[in-house]
């Protein structure tokens, strides 16, 4: 299969957009940005073995692949548009592009977000993709503007991939759902939206809840105390582990993305009415507070010491 | 060197832009699109032994890794702004950080082109560049424009890079300049920009110059003929290969990154003073026919057959 055929075969089944007014086939696109809005700009990189497991169906990763920048305007409380896909292949496997291509559409038509060009190359398996949406000046949803006093929350459940990916190196029992949350990751994009001119910073929690908030506290000037048995667990997550193993997968576990917010604590009806109306679950799960660094405390008050401070991909 | 160091060990070398509202440190970076202007999108990968030699320096990997995509860029006739990174990273090898990153910046500041984000991942050594450049509304240089009886051009000179490839693989001489040619591609941006409203059809010679004046006659539905002796070529290749070789270089070598595009013949002093602007020296290769497929002829008029149809990067 020759780099040609492969960009021909991906082009075929690639819906557009009105603001693309020149996509797949040239040595670049050309795009409009509506008048008035900022252009919000995230890219991602997933390598075999490090991203996800080798044994990761195709059209997984190519969901995946996206899902995880689509996450990242979801963060910005950002519109998404466009996307570029950057495939390196090992080989010439057409059963697993075709694959790969129909999970990445998926979830592309899903949020009408259109493919607008990229790069197949030779190379160790590799997917690298950035995104492109819209945010109005002045309301993208950022990391550095958390405020003491904040509640801060989260949607969806937390330690549902990390758990999978225990279950996975251990070989025994593997729950689908859990799976299905490593591997088919939900961007809280409705979410995100809802919550510009609500929340004072969000990020996504990509690398574990806690380094994750660390990331917003830092940036913010600020700390924060979370209450571990306030966190979501999914029922899944509960039958598989114990209570200790559970909190650890929930602090600290990387690949859920969800988001992790930070609101005016007099807004807390305000916010749960937003989720209802996105269609996601929310939980408030600790404060912001003047000092630095992220506490975390168990059930009874006890401060709670990770084994691990999140997941780094170097170290 | 954990992921946010080395984060942080590239945020401090990045010069910014007024456009940039939001750049490295964020969820997504946010930007400024020049109102009336199209945004203009492109995407290229490097992968560690099949788009540079293995040997290659850091700061040259660096280079070309932005360079091949400032093409794409030029090829367009775009003005480049912002780019970001994605850098897959086998080990911890700070001083190659270091220097990938010297050799990056050196030409994103002489273009002044903001890096705005990415992605540091473990990986096999692999890096993903997507660059943001402006053009005016239906002012672009596109493929799908070529017309009968247009004159072909190509920019600089070709074979080098092939040339230096081919050095390299053999063991033999190795001259430094098709070396430098083969590791610090220069991107035409120039030479783009000037062509608007001049140039029917343009592309930029990755593949090789018969490979990729095929994709232009392809997309405009038109053939072309090209002489050999025409084709500019470097002392240095002179001084390296015989005509037979230099020939095939030139016509089906990779890793130019020179511009091939189309004007009308009645055009040819505009071109020439355009180039003379633009400083960068241009040549007329051959010329836009009606039937299709691209034909090369010796001096003499015989036809000449390649061995090889381009480089490509699978089969």
């Amino acid at each position: 299969m020759a780099e040609f055929d492969l960009i021909d075969r991906i082009r075929r089944r690639v819906h557009t957009r009105d603001d693309v007014v020149l996509g797949i086939g040239d040595d670049a696109a050309l795009l409009r940005v509506p008048a008035g809005r900022l252009l919000v700009v995230a890219t991602d990189t997933l390598n075999a073995g490090v991203h996800f497991p080798e044994d990761t169906a195709p059209a997984d990763v190519g969901w995946k692949s996206l899902a995880v920048n689509l996450s990242d305007l979801a963060a910005m409380g950002a519109e998404p548009a466009w996307c570029s896909l950057s495939l390196s292949l090992p080989g010439d496997d057409a059963a697993w592009v075709d694959g790969f291509i129909e999970g990445f559409l998926e979830l592309a038509h899903a949020h009408d977000v259109a493919l607008i060009g990229g790069d197949t190359t030779r190379g160790p398996l590799s997917i690298s993709v950035t995104v492109h949406g819209f945010a109005a000046p002045g309301c993208a949803l950022r990391r550095d503007a958390a405020r003491v006093g904040d509640d801060v929350w989260v949607s969806g459940s937390l330690g549902d991939a990390a758990g999978a990916l225990v279950q996975w190196r251990d070989g025994g029992t593997r729950d689908a759902f859990l799976r299905s949350r490593l591997d088919r990751p939900t961007p809280r994009l409705a979410l995100g939206v809802a919550l510009i001119g609500v929340a004072n910073a969000c990020i996504d929690v990509s690398d574990g809840l806690l380094a994750d908030l660390a990331h917003v506290c830092r940036a913010s000037g600020v700390g924060a105390r979370i209450e571990l048995d306030r966190l979501p667990g999914s029922g899944a997550l509960r039958a598989a582990f114990d209570e200790a193993g559970r909190h650890a997968l929930q602090a600290t576990g990387g690949d859920d993305y969800e988001l992790c917010f930070t609101v005016s604590a007099d807004l807390r009806d305000e916010v749960e009415r937003l989720a209802r109306e996105a269609g996601t679950p929310v939980a408030r799960i600790g404060r912001i507070e003047a000092d630095g660094g992220v506490r975390a405390f168990e059930r009874g008050g006890a401060q709670w010491h990770p084994d691990r401070a999140g997941y780094q991909h170097f170290g």
